[in-house]
């Protein structure tokens, strides 16, 4: 979606041209928007409600995407950098919000564990193996996969912290996650100002080569006015999937820790993962990296402590970053992995297929728990 | 023995020529095949019959690694590869089956865990010492030892998951053993496919150049009737070890994972430490690196999975993966120790030492326990 | 103070000269000395009373440092070595044995934890942050580097079997302290003869150009006199710190293992932490990252035997090795980020921040506790 760094980029879909409207083929999928209205006012099973408000919610971050991309052109990189940050992981949060309030606090926190593993061993994962089954070998940028494995670890640390106290000594740890959610805001601060003000020279070649832009020809305002409209609409449709989820986990007979681990996990971040995979076809190894790196420290270093420093106020109640053992061992294993398959800056379709093997057998794990 | 990645070597112990008979001054052990058997039917202590048939074992392996060289330049890759992978292993399967038909189950992955451990730690620290008394700096290609170390990451990945499961849950593991055999095994059959076939050409010169390959004359014939001759000897000899083990345990007051870990890894790993040492002194230390990454991995990406898969037929039970968590911390640190020393391409007799004193504070801990 | 193989360097402070007798800014603060011994002997509060004795003991350790750099280059590499091990560790010697005989093990044990953290992390941090804001990037030696990350994982490695030991079986450590000691000595007795032997072409160089040298004209004998001084003063202020620590924990209410991780831990590594940072501004960020991490191998491969084998005779009881599951997580999560800042050999920064938010989370969480 966008960057750990703020350059934004868009997909480069299949588009349809029907006279003077562009539509991609994900487009067609805002049928469910209204699809999924009329399963939820008509009480159709979970696994329909949820199955077409997921279909809806990938539709309008689609089309968040590409105004987005059309809104940074035109703003400073500040700005862009915020836009990005906010709107790219606005899904991820309205669900988050709507959950805690319905009081799923194991499913959210194991959808935050879910989508940093999601996105670096899965997503990186399987860019490795589509760019690998057409180049023998791919290179990518290892001082900024280097850079992101570090932060990797910081979030680790930060995320053990809580969750070790809470085993060990057995008191409650909301103070302590306020105070590692303060530390991670810090670093994601830090690390923009890294990005646009004093190593900016790193970063303004990507900005000004853009990789084809956004197709659409939407001026400005009604980039802007799309994207409010798709955020209030993508409001409605978590708000939706979170009513649905409770029937679902029990249809599925699985547990709050293994939805928010798989289920919602890998629903907020398809758009990410088809632009991976794309441009790793297109040989962009680092760009691929890059996304998956980048939404998960996104997740890590801003939706984290903002969840955690607003749930007092959105839900009465604070959130803490306690996480089970088993969450706690997958992200150390996943930090390490990220930064043993990082530290080449080359890459083969084995190597992806051994992050889908950590993936499959952390999988594993949460499925027998 | 063979490399991970399908490749054959042979040993170039000092040889002696009693007329048109070669013999190596290893073939002299195998004096001990009935020495050992003597030992079984005079009921001697247990000590002596468990050396008498491990030095019997030492001599035999030794054996089936020749006749399994020879037969592999005969053959294509493939079958070479699957020849070297069930001969190459072949003793560590059936010290391990008589031990779970025993109910050792505690010993048998005590030494799958310590022939990891010793592969990694002894047997490769051991060749950069060997290698650094003769020479100030050893290079070896970092990357194919950068492949093996993230194998060794999945491989702890996937141990630690039942392990993990046992102590957190509480329940029987098997199932989930099972699940992480199979996917272990997965990637095994990737790795082949990796190296036979999608990226060969890494591996085709180090095939065309053996290390001077057998030294004996045997035909294709006489190689095949020595190799099946030699695996009835050793499981006759395996036998022997496991009948003998638990006396010993309680002759010199070890535990089974003590004896597994230490006692049986060595045992069942001689060849390739002599092997690694001797290539290390010939300054190629990217096949003393091979031997020790590969005889691991080949340890826990295909004894493994075919032990745990086949244990229910040949045992009664399913062996399931749980460590103790003593095992598990030693599969962590040898994991991380690997990733570090290999990640420069460059050695030296310090690093073979700090392997050596991991290994050293491993063995201690486990003498304690 | 001295790094880790044996080379000598000095601090750069500004100086003032008064007629003949050259002062360093630093040198006024030995007028702490005479003022914590008035404080202890008019009964002042506990933190009046630590504070003017660690403000002594900053000043007397400069003194050392000045002394044995002269010495230093009079002697042999061998006896310089063994004198900068001496005296470089002096007052953390001194601080723990007076410790352990007041029954502050537990301080003791969480002070080694907390040098070691404190150096890598906090020490080499503010090195890259001091040196960042002049630099946009700095290099340093990587393979030095490299080796002692790896020196780190050995040491993780050693102090967490006993923890694990004491924490799964449940039975005392001493035994097992004792043998974790004695391979983490000869480790030590190793790197020194690798650095003054087998290896030291490669040490040479710094040897032959080292930074300045000291300001000071002190001849051999006064130096060898000022050391000795120094020495005895710098055992009374440890036992007025020591004497001031159970009454300041009790007014500032915390723990003593917060005491020990972070004030002690502080405390004896000022001087290591304004060379430190002043050779970052000096764009020698090779330097800077040898300090911080000799410091710490110094504290865990010399200090921690030498205590450990002579806590017996110095205290009555033997000290040993166990610490708690948090000083364990910190010391792997300090070890593992250690060898990810260090594998490339570039920094800016941002890395110094990212290793100052780990040192952050780490303390917050013993704060919390």
């Amino acid at each position: 979606m966008n960057n750990f760094f703020g350059v934004s980029f868009t997909h480069n879909f299949m588009s349809i041209r029907l006279g003077r409207i562009q539509l991609h083929r994900i487009d067609f999928l805002l049928l469910f928007v209204p699809l999924s209205l009329a399963c939820y006012l008509l009480k159709l099973p979970a696994i329909v409600s949820f199955t077409s408000a997921a279909a809806a919610v990938v539709a309008i971050s689609h089309l968040m995407v590409e105004a987005t991309g059309i809104i940074s052109q035109r703003v400073s990189s500040t700005i862009s950098a915020l836009i990005n940050a906010t709107f790219g992981n606005a899904i991820e949060f309205m669900i988050a919000i709507f959950a805690l309030r319905a009081g799923l606090e194991t499913m959210v926190k194991a959808s935050i564990t879910g989508s940093i593993i999601l996105n670096v061993l899965f997503l990186i994962g399987l860019s490795m193996v589509a760019g690998g089954m057409k180049y023998k070998e791919q290179r990518f940028n290892k001082d900024s996969a280097g850079l992101s494995s570090t932060m990797l670890i910081i979030i680790v640390v930060g995320l053990a912290m809580p969750s070790m106290y809470s085993i060990l000594v057995g008191k409650p740890a909301q103070d302590m996650s306020i105070a590692v959610s303060v530390i991670l805001g810090v670093i994601y601060l830090l690390s923009l100002f890294y990005t646009l003000v004093t190593h900016k020279h790193l970063f303004i070649v990507k900005r000004e080569a853009p990789p084809s832009g956004s197709y659409r020809p939407w001026p400005f305002r009604v980039a802007v006015a799309i994207l409010l409209i798709s955020a209030i609409a993508a409001g409605f449709e978590s708000s939706l999937i979170v009513d649905s989820i409770t029937p679902l986990i029990d249809t599925l007979g699985i547990t709050q820790t293994f939805a928010g681990l798989v289920l919602i996990a890998l629903l907020t971040n398809i758009p990410e993962q088809i632009s991976a995979a794309r441009f790793a076809r297109l040989n962009n190894m680092t760009l691929s990296l890059e996304i998956g790196m980048s939404s998960a420290l996104q997740i890590a270093l801003f939706v984290v402590p903002v969840l955690v420093l607003l749930s007092s106020t959105l839900t009465g109640s604070t959130m803490d970053l306690v996480l089970s053992p088993f969450e706690l061992i997958s992200l150390v294993m996943t930090a390490m992995i990220a930064n043993y398959i990082s530290a080449d800056g080359i890459c083969h379709w084995l190597e992806g297929a051994q992050l889908l093997a950590v993936y499959a057998l952390i999988a594993t794990a949460f499925f027998f728990i």
